[in-house]
């Protein structure tokens, strides 16, 4: 959005039960401190009685700092019971992306994160393998190599769990790392932890989705985004997409027409995430895609 | 929508010179009358400094009739300097489909109708040949036949607007209707009359679409729904869809493929249009799709 | 093909195991026959050494009758040990359709067929239901209603066989049949039992699926269309297809929006089908689509 | 396919008109010399009575050397007046790609290249900026800059020439070369000159599509892959793809979504042409997609 690049913007992501007036009381609160909106999203889960709501706020001429906005919008959020956050778009995020020995996710991020098409701080590359490194420091990002032996997973992890604090990640991505992270770290990123997998969920969840696909004979194969939890591939999902396949595709087509929905979906996936564009809820999404 | 369902409705459709504060205005004005938002849109085309609204209201619980929060919400819409309209969900629009010889996409909008999934009243089938009288009449919908002579289509078309006329269309749709619309009648139902193209326009506009794309060895071929203005085939886009075809392809095949496009493209820009997601401003359509 | 429809054509489908020749000597048949090949598409399955052929032939300048093609190509069969049939498509293969209350995917089917998309001839409709009768007779097409008690299935399904055997059907399609077809009649009609399931299979297998994936809080559906086999949801695949959905979309959304995709894709398997297209082996399908 | 990388493939592709027997002959005199068919296409072209055929073939069997096999199909070809050539596998064609200022279909050859995704030597860069030459050299790729000044293009263009000449390309790729390439060059590389246009072609094209895309207000945009010919965006189409847009896409958007069509087409198309499943005959392609 060239509106968005132009001006500097707050985000400010809601949800609560649903009820007359929601609206009615934000785009006061916003309109009230000279807040224009430049995109508005609404949601009302109707089964569930619940309201979800993102605002993109131009934050020049807003009336208020976002310190002070947030200060006084909270006895606002206590009235309506609401989960809130107000997100100052000047901060970039900063993302920590962990790979293992397959490339193309990997390469796709940092190359659109490079064309300005991602907007966050990529702080570093984390692998259990050695082979990306070169990738990874020709575009300047630091690369830390891990290894996760089978004997001694929680040690590997416990350096994984210490590589990402300290890089402050607000967002984990998982591009095709394969190998399953331990509960804690699930729990401690909940709703910040992005994997790719490959395949159409719940389809073929676990290991070797092309091998079962193959098998299975299925006209279509896909790649699911979610959020990462303690019970495997079943996290929210975010993003999905499929591609044809026939016939006459081996397991090494399906593979390789399917790393590029693996690719798209994880980078939309990320996009939508970096821009507030994702309100977890149970184990759904709800997703303000553009 | 079950909401939708469950409750009756009134879409409130606005559009206007874009300003801090309309948001809160308008949701203001609906929760004062407790109505309460079933589904809300909003778009800014930062652009144009025009901003787009959408909103569904249960009217079961408001405090006014439809009546009185039109007169009401008169001295808003001109505060802000608003086009806007109030539609009450549970008065169906009047619609007239007019067809020609080819019978997939009148077929089809007939099966969606009867199945509930378009809700509005076919008030009647036009068309300027008699071999789709049977299937519109089993259908329970009056079939008027009006040939277009083409030494005289002035007096088949003043024919024309006096059935649509007398059936007091709110809508008129053209499903594969192969004669050019005179002027008159275009501006008479300026956006409220829907046109399906057998091209993905700007792509192959005018005759034979087929042909050309066939000649012109494209590995798509789409259809586009869009209202009808004097420019033939150049009046605002409501929808587009494609499917692939291939060098084995001859034109009856594309033929065949491109019926099931135009079918479902012009369904679903019906569907939009009497939802009220479609503004029209200038030659561009905002569609608030589901 | 508009050349299919100018001359008689007959269509050769082989599949056998992978050796030197077999294209050469196939070939040679044909055209020491006089025999030109209006179509030929084959696949080898390199992993499984098996060799998959399919060839229309215009039989109007072929020297030789059908039967005598027939009589003469089975010693090459039986020198490469082939499976294969010779199909005269003058002849119409004979459809029964089994429904049970949904219509859409019956309508769809009848619509086609009406419109000569579909070569074949449908002898009869069975439901276990009477509100299709309507509309399948306005077709001109006989309606069976077979009950399908609870308490007395067998009894039920002795009918619903010996109404598809005194059709003499070729080919049975599950056009929404809301009952488990017995094992009996699974193996009667192997390889011609088309079923069509509204999920992206192996994804949400048996009741529900749509209930299933909203639940589930996937951002596509699809449908399946496979040959029904003793295990339920699980036969060969013959084409499947997605449609996007949002967390907006409610059940009965999913349900309209699938309609769309069952439709197309059953009637895209039953073509396939009909022009023998398809070729079984193990639980796969080679599927020569156009 | 795994079944090429395992073994040495040739692969014949021939064009001529259509008569009976031309399968037979082409297929009997492979298998009298033991070369079995690894990939087998054949289409006819009823209209032009015109017949295409592509066969890839296990070289590692064969009973006769490639050149051989040449002068011996020479007979054969001039009896069936066929235009033909059989390309050894197992000797890389040169490409040479051209670019502009624009990465992103440079970035994404590149990466598919390094990972075996695209069978080819990329024997050098080419482009009338500097700024792409980090990305290039990092590849070990030579770069050449060869500016193209508005006053004096015909000398730019004779040096683009001469690198082309002198690293012997096979095939010329415009990964988003914003030149118009003089007519020489055009038919110096006719059929081997495959240019992306950044729009669904025969809409919009020339200059500016994107911003074209978004004045008319269609609701997809899309990419074209075609040779190139002396007639600007009117060569023959190899391949195609659209992605969905909406009121809310600004031109920055369009231009954002448009670069992921753009770069699947173009790396597609390649594929298709190093492979020889592209066959050109007038203004359209026959292409053999897997």
């Amino acid at each position: 959005m060239s509106g968005i690049k132009k001006c500097g913007t707050g985000t400010l992501v809601v949800s609560c039960p649903d009820q007359v007036g929601i609206v009615a009381a934000v785009s006061n609160f916003v309109a009230q401190r000279q807040g224009s909106l430049i995109e508005s999203n609404h949601h009302t889960d109707i089964e569930q009685d619940w309201f979800f709501m993102r605002n993109v706020i131009n934050v020049d001429d807003l009336a208020v700092t976002l310190d002070t906005f947030r200060e006084e919008f909270e006895a606002l959020a206590q009235q309506f019971d609401m989960q809130w956050y107000l997100r100052d778009n000047q901060v970039l995020q900063k993302v920590v992306i962990m790979a293992s020995h397959a490339s193309h996710c990997l390469a796709d991020l940092l190359y659109r994160w490079k064309s300005d098409e991602l907007a966050c701080d990529i702080t570093c590359v984390l692998s259990n393998h050695e082979n990306l490194r070169g990738m990874v420091e020709w575009h300047g990002i630091p690369f830390h190599y891990v290894p996760v032996p089978k004997e001694d997973k929680a040690e590997a992890f416990a350096k994984v769990s210490d590589i990402v604090a300290r890089h402050r990640a607000d967002c984990v991505v998982l591009a095709r790392y394969m190998q399953i992270i331990p509960p804690d770290l699930c729990s401690a990123y909940s709703g910040r932890l992005i994997n790719i997998h490959h395949s159409f969920l719940p389809s073929f969840m676990g290991a070797n989705p092309y091998q079962k696909a193959y098998e299975r004979g299925v006209k279509l194969i896909g790649a699911t985004s979610h959020y990462v939890t303690e019970d495997l591939d079943e996290g929210p999902i975010i993003d999905q997409d499929v591609i044809r396949v026939s016939h006459s595709c081996t397991r090494d087509d399906m593979v390789r027409l399917g790393r590029d929905v693996e690719k798209s979906v994880l980078a939309r996936a990320l996009r939508y995430h970096l821009q507030d564009r994702v309100i977890v809820r149970g184990n759904k999404t709800v997703v303000f895609s553009q």
